[in-house]
């Protein structure tokens, strides 16, 4: 049987080390951008991403150390939208996993700038082919990632509609959970029927994942998320819950992933991992 | 005889219309994004960053039409940097060139996020080959360019040695220069001999420019640059001029200057526009 938990502690703990070996050490000059840029790489983070891009590359048959750097680059690109967000003059906040978040530590001038850095690190790491770079670049950029930071912004000042929501959902999530998957594919070797298939299971699962936040933040408690709950209500955002209602978010969220799970009945074994990790955003409490 | 100021219009017009066609348009979604990034594009730089992307491409006898992306990839990464040079955090500046800074005009959320965007497209256009996305991420990293925005924020608040600010210098103005002539060198095919004096012209005139840059802050008229001077002065932050004294600054830039012209002894006339614009970098006024 396939035992999700330690695969995802395994394989947290092998993107960990190679992390550390690929990030500038704290003592390169000047020590206090490789400090911050530090501190939020390892700031317990459940690196979702990157083990997708390894778990892709294996239900391709893949070998992962040579998706390794890319899974590496989506770390970074993931954590440095995070301490952009976080910023005063984005999200504003304090805290994160429960730790102060990078400016609240460093400054903002130094937390933006380790923002960047990691941004640029991330083509460091994916600069071993080309087309891995176009990949990346394009998903964290303006029409896809950044797009959605913006219409997250936009969506908090006037109420949005489901469309928008949906479309806001996949450009600030979908759009670097499917590449995160498409790289480690791609690293594989893939046909291009299995990227193909992959691709689609990354849309489902990147969406189904943020439908799910809506519906926790709607259903769940402070303790056992360990964050602050209702804060979309509060903000009186558009969410899936707000307008669709929880039971509706719910079963919508059961069908993303029901179309994931679809689009993995080509492969073998190996895509177990891919397997529990769909079913593991459904099932998940925070 | 050659003309620089034709040359520089010339080269400038042609690098205006690729910056057009290479970005997303402004009316791509979400607008906000689009406009921003171009709002500070088109904010009237003097583009010399990717006029020598083009002229070292030019000296080795090179077709500048595969420049080009490369030569607006470095003018997109200047632009960030500047952008989040500017904001509040950083060194809080409202005019920039004589217009409203993008986040005066757009707001800081918006500024921070114009800013990865530009960073973003920039490994967008230099990936037509990974070598040049290696170049250009470590030139624009946390070991260069951002390393001397954070040694720039450093010096700021202790005084610093001669041997400080020459560091500085060399990542905050130095490697991103460099890097685009080498990107420009690169895809003009330069030989390994060529490339290693096109380097060197390039840390030569990368240290001059902020050599320059010393004395004439502390020498020239508001007027006569188009913004405020003395602010290193009031600042009490250390300079060439203050650590050197006026004269001595200018002697070493004209040394600097003199070393470059000496790499391109061995370029025959196709490197003339090099040339100029090294001793136009000495002579400048503003």
């Amino acid at each position: 049987m396939f035992n999700l938990d330690h695969y995802l502690d395994r394989t947290g703990q092998r993107i960990n080390t190679a992390l550390d070996k690929l990030l500038p050490p704290e003592t390169a000059a000047p020590p206090t951008i490789h400090k911050a840029m530090r501190y939020s790489i390892f700031a317990g983070g459940k690196r979702i991403r990157p083990v997708l891009t390894l778990a892709a590359c294996e239900a391709v048959h893949g070998r992962t150390a040579a998706a390794m750097p890319l899974a590496c680059a989506v770390e970074c690109i993931h954590t440095y939208s995070l301490i952009h967000d976080d910023l005063p003059c984005m999200d504003d906040d304090d805290l994160r996993r429960g730790r102060p978040t990078n400016h609240k530590v460093f400054g903002e001038g130094i937390a933006v700038l380790a923002g960047d850095a990691l941004l640029t690190h991330a083509f460091t790491l994916a600069a071993t082919k080309a087309e891995y770079v176009k990949e990346l670049a394009f998903a964290a950029g303006s029409l896809r990632l950044i797009a959605g930071q913006v219409q997250d912004l936009e969506n908090e000042s006037r109420p949005a509609t489901l469309a928008e929501v949906k479309t806001t959902h996949l450009n600030k999530t979908a759009a670097l959970i499917t590449t995160s998957i498409r790289l480690g594919a791609m690293a594989g070797n893939a046909s291009h029927a299995q990227l193909k298939r992959l691709t689609r299971y990354g849309q489902n699962l990147g969406l189904a994942f943020q439908v799910i936040d809506d519906v926790l933040d709607a259903t769940s408690t402070k303790e056992i998320m360990g964050k602050s709950v209702r804060a979309d209500q509060r903000n009186e955002k558009s969410t899936y819950t707000k307008l669709l209602g929880v039971e509706k978010s719910r079963a919508y969220a059961a069908e993303l992933i029901a179309d994931a799970q679809k689009q993995l009945r080509g492969f073998d074994n190996k895509a177990d991992p891919l397997r529990a990790i769909a079913d593991f955003f459904l099932t998940r409490k925070h």
